[in-house]
Order: C-alpha cells, then sequence, then structure tokens
C-alpha cells in the first residue's frame, strides 16, 4: 500500500497566503519523518498563475533525504527549470473533460496531451529512468460538463497510456462520486492498466472519499494520493472538504489491517507548522478528533 | 432505504444550551417536509440526568404529521411519561461493553438488559402494536474497554431479540470502526436477525461513517440512523464529527442510485433554526460545501 502525499503542492498551490520556503521545508521533512515516502513537493509553474509555487527551485536542493519526491510541470519551461535543480519525478496534468482543462489550462484534453507527448520527449532524453506521472482530472464528475461516462475516461487514458508513462492519478476533482462509479470505473480501468500503474486522487468534498478507498482496495488498488490536514482542494471556505486528508486516509487503513508504514501521531505533527502559518486548523476529521482530546 | 433521524433527540441531548420547543417543533417540521418518515423526536428522561430534552411531554403534542416518532425510555417512569402522551414507538438504551454501561446509566449490560424487560412488558401491555428500538452502543469499540468481538455483541444482541423488540440499531458509537469490522459483525448479526430488524448507527468521528454505511448496504442492511447536519455526537469541540449527518448520508445514497424519498435542500434547511439558535454551523461535508457555494 502507498500513500502519495500531495499535500506540499496540490494542498498549498492555492492558498492566498504565501508560506515562507522554510516552512514548506519544515512541513516536508515532518511528512518523511511520519513515513511518507512519496511526496509531491511543489510545481515548476510560472508564478504569474500560482505564485504560491514560486519558490520551487530554491525549495527542491533544500528538500530531505529519505522519500521520493516529484513535481508537476505544466509545459517544456517548467520541465527545464525543474531539470536544472536534479527533478527525476514529474508529473503533468490533464482532465477527462475539455470544459475543465480549457477552463484551467486554456488547451482542449487532445491538445494537453500535445503538451504531454512534448514535455514526455524532452524528460526521458534528458532524465532517462525518471518517472512521470499523469493526473486525469474530472474523471467521474466536471463542475462545467456534469458527469463523465468511464468510456470517456478510458479515451483519455488509452492514449497517455501510449505516450508511456509510468503512473495515472485518477481525480475526483469535485469530491462527488460514489462507490457504484468506483466500481464501474476502476473495472473498465483494469482492462488496460496494471495495478501498479494506477492511483487515485478521491476528494471528501461531500465525505464519501474513504467509501471511494475502500471500493477501490476491493479491486486491488494500492496506491491513493492523499493531503496532510486535508490541505487543498476547496479555497471558498474554511472547513469545507478538499483533497482527502492522509490522516483519515491512515487511520482507515490501519484499522483495516493495512499497514501503511506511516506515523499517525507524527503526521498530524507535520502539517502544524503550515497550519499555524495560515492561522487555522486541520480538515482531517481524525486530527481535528485528537485536537479535541488533547483540549479535555 | 429507511433513515431513520436521530436528530431531534441523539442531535441535541448533549447541547448545554437550552432549545425552545418550538424551536425543537420548527426543526421536527422541516425534518418531515425534507421527507424523513422516521424520527426519534425526544427521550423522557429525567430533567436531572438530561435538561435538555426536560421538555418531552410539552413538545410531543405538538409534533406535526406526516412521520412516525419515536421517544427513548430509560425506564418505567420515562414509560409512564411517554404513554401518557400517546407515544407508541420507543427506543431503550444498552450497549456490547459493561464499562460504557455502568459509566453512562450505572448499571451493567445485564442489568440494563432487566429494565428493557420491565420497560417491555409494561408497554406492550399499554400500547399493543406499539413499536421497540433497541440500541445497542460500542458495538465495534467501548471507549473504556477497548475493541468489541462479534461474539460479545451477540450475547447482548441474543438477549435482546428473546425479549422480541422490533428493531436493534447498533451503534459505532466513538465512529472508530472500519469497513473489515462492519463486513465481519453484519455476517454474524445476519444469522439471528433479519434486515427488516437491522439499523446501523454510524458516527462520523473519523471520517469513515460513510465506508462503513457502503459495507453494510453490501449485506442488503437498508436502515442506517443519522442525524441532521451532523448534529450531536461529540460535544467537545465545534467541528469535530459525532453522528452520520444525514445529508452525506442521502448524498451518498442517492448518488449510489439508491432512492431514499428525500429533498436534500429541504433537508439542509430543516436544521438552520437550530443551528442559528446555537450560533454554529453544520457538521454535514455536503452542507458545509452547499454553504460555500452559496457564498461565492
Amino acid at each position: 500500500m502507498t500513500i502519495l502525499e500531495v499535500g506540499p503542492r496540490d494542498g498549498l498551490q492555492n492558498e492566498p497566503i504565501p508560506i515562507p520556503t522554510e516552512v514548506k521545508v519544515e512541513f516536508i521533512r515532518g511528512l518523511v519523518e511520519s513515513g511518507l515516502r512519496e511526496i509531491e513537493a511543489t510545481s515548476f509553474v510560472s508564478p504569474k498563475w500560482v505564485p504560491q509555487m514560486g519558490d520551487a527551485s530554491d525549495l527542491w536542493p533544500q528538500l530531505p533525504s529519505g522519500a521520493q519526491f516529484s513535481a508537476l510541470v505544466p509545459n517544456l519551461k517548467g520541465l527545464e527549470s525543474a531539470l536544472q535543480v536534479g527533478c527525476d519525478r514529474i508529473a503533468l496534468f490533464t482532465a477527462a473533460s475539455d470544459a475543465f482543462t480549457l477552463k484551467n489550462i486554456n488547451k482542449t484534453v487532445l491538445e494537453s496531451i500535445e503538451v504531454f507527448r512534448e514535455v514526455m520527449a524532452a524528460f526521458r532524453a534528458q532524465a532517462p529512468g525518471g518517472f512521470v506521472r499523469a493526473y486525469v482530472s474530472t474523471a467521474f464528475e466536471c463542475p462545467y460538463a456534469g458527469r463523465i461516462d468511464p468510456e470517456q475516461v478510458m479515451v483519455v487514458v488509452e492514449r497517455i497510456l501510449e505516450l508511456g508513462v509510468d503512473e495515472i492519478s485518477i481525480g475526483d476533482t469535485i469530491g462527488a462520486a460514489s462507490t457504484n462509479e468506483v466500481h464501474a470505473l476502476t473495472k473498465v480501468l483494469l482492462e488496460e492498466v496494471s495495478l501498479d500503474q494506477l492511483a487515485y486522487h478521491f476528494h471528501d468534498t461531500r465525505g464519501g472519499a474513504i467509501a471511494n478507498v475502500a471500493a477501490a482496495l476491493e479491486h486491488g488498488v494500492h496506491r491513493f494520493d492523499a493531503s496532510a490536514a486535508g490541505l487543498g482542494g476547496c479555497p471558498y471556505a474554511p472547513g469545507a472538504g478538499g483533497n482527502l486528508a492522509t490522516e483519515d486516509l491512515v487511520y482507515f487503513l490501519e484499522r483495516n489491517g493495512v499497514a501503511t508504514g506511516i506515523d499517525l501521531a507524527k503526521l498530524a505533527q507535520a502539517s502544524r507548522p503550515v497550519l499555524q502559518h495560515l492561522g487555522r486548523g486541520p480538515i482531517s476529521k481524525v486530527q481535528i478528533w485528537e485536537l479535541a482530546r488533547e483540549k479535555r
């Protein structure tokens, strides 16, 4: 079982309050100490678009040892910056609906996959042995186009597989999916994608993320994205759920007898510097409960 | 599929701020208008122990039509009060661990079942055709005694069944259980309890309630307790999860293609008078998300 921690990138990228690089480094060090071994640390994206990630090139050399770090790379320019600091694990972004990619990156899905092709060719040439993950967002529902059929997801997945990506992360970006949809999509996905290549990225917007993890587990899925303290995902309201909280995922898996290698108490500590800087509490139910216990 | 709304009783009983009877009536009217058909409205318990439920005899005659209402009854004195106002659906309370019942009602589990026997005999004699539900709390884990085996739950369930209760509500009182435990206990329970007699009462303390509902659904369980807006369950900290929120359960079921007959928008409105009175927001993820959307 592998948990892919996305808090430092996906969890922070939409935060309007600038977080100093040293706070991010402390956060990431805590994540590694808790036992997390795959962490998406930052994004090599234009600071004009995502100011919070503007320190990627400064941050990268300060990353601790003990885990594999990756970075989101939106284009060739981002790749160049990533390679310059020695990043050999990159993540690329697309979605299952044109409406979503057009709104987010001003490209259709197919156009975004053309960028994949370009970036991957350059990456493979310059970082042989490197690792490429591909995000397929809105795989269940798009906030603009509505429900997405598994067949529509597969069109995107097949094109990405052809390019030779190492991993595909299937996202329930707005946290709308229910377990039946997870069963249906997983069955279709596993006809073409191996279990070692597949990760799920669930959001807990409506409280169903753990149920969706449980559904995917039934098919043997063993890679899940999560964000420490539930950071990120819904910038509109404090307390509103977005990314599945890593703590909630770890609690669920361990309680179900699935070893994660992660120390829950250390994990809860890891995000404290960031939460203190943002002046807010965690969104993780497990963390909120533990904090409530401490107060008694 | 039946959702048994416990907000007016379980959701409010530990609230230290007194809620006027008229606010409770408005709340319950809203619940009925949303489509809920089984509602635990109050508890005929000594106001010395649970001041918030001290208005049970005043509240009962003001209940609207359109749903079946029940009340928690701790003993013969409570039953007398309940019968006086015409209550013909009662709920009795016990748990799977002596440590829990001793702490809560100063009786061992077996002693509490002796109270069941007394109360049920009087109830059946005076309210033929009435309905009796029995709560079995701490069915997965007790905060004082730790993990509970399915066999230990069955000892209690068998004794209660012998008394002829109409329904048993199995509670994950501290929201600790994971799906494997739900599968294991449900298999054992269904050897003796029929699906029409079985309800689950999950708490979302650690974010796993919907996953546990999904696990129980796989066995055909079709009765679930829930509390509007996630009211109640954890009096220690605002935002900490307790009772599974009815909204989150309705969203999950409907999205999975299971009809509930409940209007989610009306349901979200129903708890507003209570939340306003308490000066706080909902704990339901679905409701928090919808409120965040309204603010945008």
